[in-house]
């Protein structure tokens, strides 16, 4: 009998990642750098066609940067909206996989395919109310709100909320082009390297650029508390790889709160409360394959 | 045969409103200034008891304010917490109710009760992404995801979410005793009270501390838009009196998001998408009874 395999994509705002399979056990996978969308979707079709002879592909989950249009009946639907990522915008990137690979293909956005990755292979499994950020060269959020994905009238774009911004140990503006300095305007990868000149990856650890970021990310992180109530928060993303950053965002939360929630989660555990993605890069991907395999559920 | 009758009772800092009936067009209420936990208490079950001679009152639903404990497997379940209000920390409430009247009594947010109420009655009918603010002398927030009420570790608590200061036109502190200058050390009635040396009801309409106030509420609604992406916002309290309040925060709310989020239920209809409770004053305590009925059904 012919193998089921399903297929997922990660589109990132710098790299594709391609898998197929079914767990995360049992995946073949490939990752390229994000160039025009005709080229990036031209390679992942490539990638699936080469990696699903003699296989029966069922579906393709894709977990996007955004905004994305994800409501079924608008004729946009599938569409990555409104980015300002040079010539990603108004792509109907559903509609150009599916009209290729004629499979269903089903999409939602980068972070709630991680968080739905996490909640079955990782770092919320048993959750039924979390959130999942990441932390690169943009800034996202999504999560599980009664065991369900966060939807709503588009879906949540966490990195957008504004913070109060430190001026007096920063005067940088910010450089989200909606709204100057907004969270990743003021946090995200992208703003590092603006506001000092260098890559974050080279910037050393005990350069004041880094409790300056863990600041700013506390201060969203509480307002997401305050906001949802979740049960953990997941953060993944690039800038995430320096272990001092983790750190400093657990002292600063707890700080932040000013024990006003009493929640021995958060003032005696807040090191299981706040966690990097037990599956680490791959939380998205194996996200975007759990949705593939769901595609027929509400979720 | 015995009419059977449920009872709402919402705790607010100021009142408490109480009401014995099945449906917004049939109860019967009192309400009463809020003073000490015994005393108020004392009154509301006083009530229930004149009003129900002759009824089988089958619950009673509490919304009230918080921090409250609403995990069932607590010890404090039903307690009112952290509260900075004299007096009401660490009360049973649920408890101190129960064993009066030998009913079954269900608790949940002030706000979540009244989300619930607009929900079944008022202006979120249909709907199942909503968030209910109030505004009053203190600010809350709570709603529902996927139709059921927002819960979570604890309960939301939007009203202590950050939002920018404006230290230019606005040097004045905050009076949140735990967060200073937090969304309710901002922008509550009582920071109003404190920052211009009179009570809200009595600054005129052309008062600057109006475009303040909206300012700072168009800055967290904003915030909430992007966290849980609800298809509308309905804002209660006291302070949304002031007719001229709504309509401020209608444009600022749509300055803020400079068109980064693309729907037209906010870029064309901002009016009907952040409105006022449909019951008004009501809100909280017809959603009491509302839990009252459901306290068999998980909500």
């Amino acid at each position: 009998m012919t193998e089921k395999v399903y297929g997922g994509i990660e589109t990132g705002g710098t790299k594709f990642v391609c898998a197929v399979g079914t767990t995360p056990d049992n995946l073949i996978k490939t990752q390229f750098t994000t160039t025009t969308p005709d080229e990036s979707i031209k390679k992942a079709i490539d990638f699936f066609k080469n990696n699903t002879r003699h296989k029966q592909l069922s579906a393709i989950g894709i977990a996007s940067f955004g905004p994305l249009d994800l409501d079924k009946n608008s004729p946009t639907y599938g569409y990555i909206t409104t980015t300002p990522k040079d010539s990603w915008s108004d792509i109907s990137i559903v509609e150009k996989i599916h009209s290729r690979l004629n499979v269903p293909v089903v999409i939602d956005t980068d972070v709630n395919g991680a968080a739905l990755g996490e909640q079955v292979w990782g770092a919320a499994r048993g959750l039924d109310i979390f959130i999942y950020l990441t932390v690169g060269t943009g800034i996202g959020g999504g999560g599980m709100v009664n065991s369900r994905l966060m939807h709503g009238l588009l879906h949540p774009e966490m990195g957008h909320i504004r913070i109060p911004h430190d001026w007096q140990r920063d005067p940088y503006r910010g450089c989200c082009p909606y709204h100057g300095d907004c969270l990743e305007g003021l946090a995200s990868g992208k703003a590092m390297e603006l506001r000092w000149g260098q890559s974050p990856e080279k910037l050393p650890s005990n350069h004041p650029a880094w409790e300056l970021e863990a600041g700013y990310l506390a201060s969203a992180i509480s307002n997401l508390i305050y906001t949802i109530s979740p049960q953990r928060i997941i953060i993944g993303g690039g800038l995430m790889k320096n272990p001092d950053l983790m750190s400093a965002i657990h002292r600063k939360v707890v700080k932040d709160l000013k024990g006003y929630i009493r929640s021995e989660a958060i003032t005696e555990s807040i090191d299981r409360y706040i966690v990097a993605p037990a599956l680490g890069d791959l939380a998205g991907v194996v996200g975007a394959l759990e949705l593939a395999k769901r595609i027929n559920q509400e979720i």
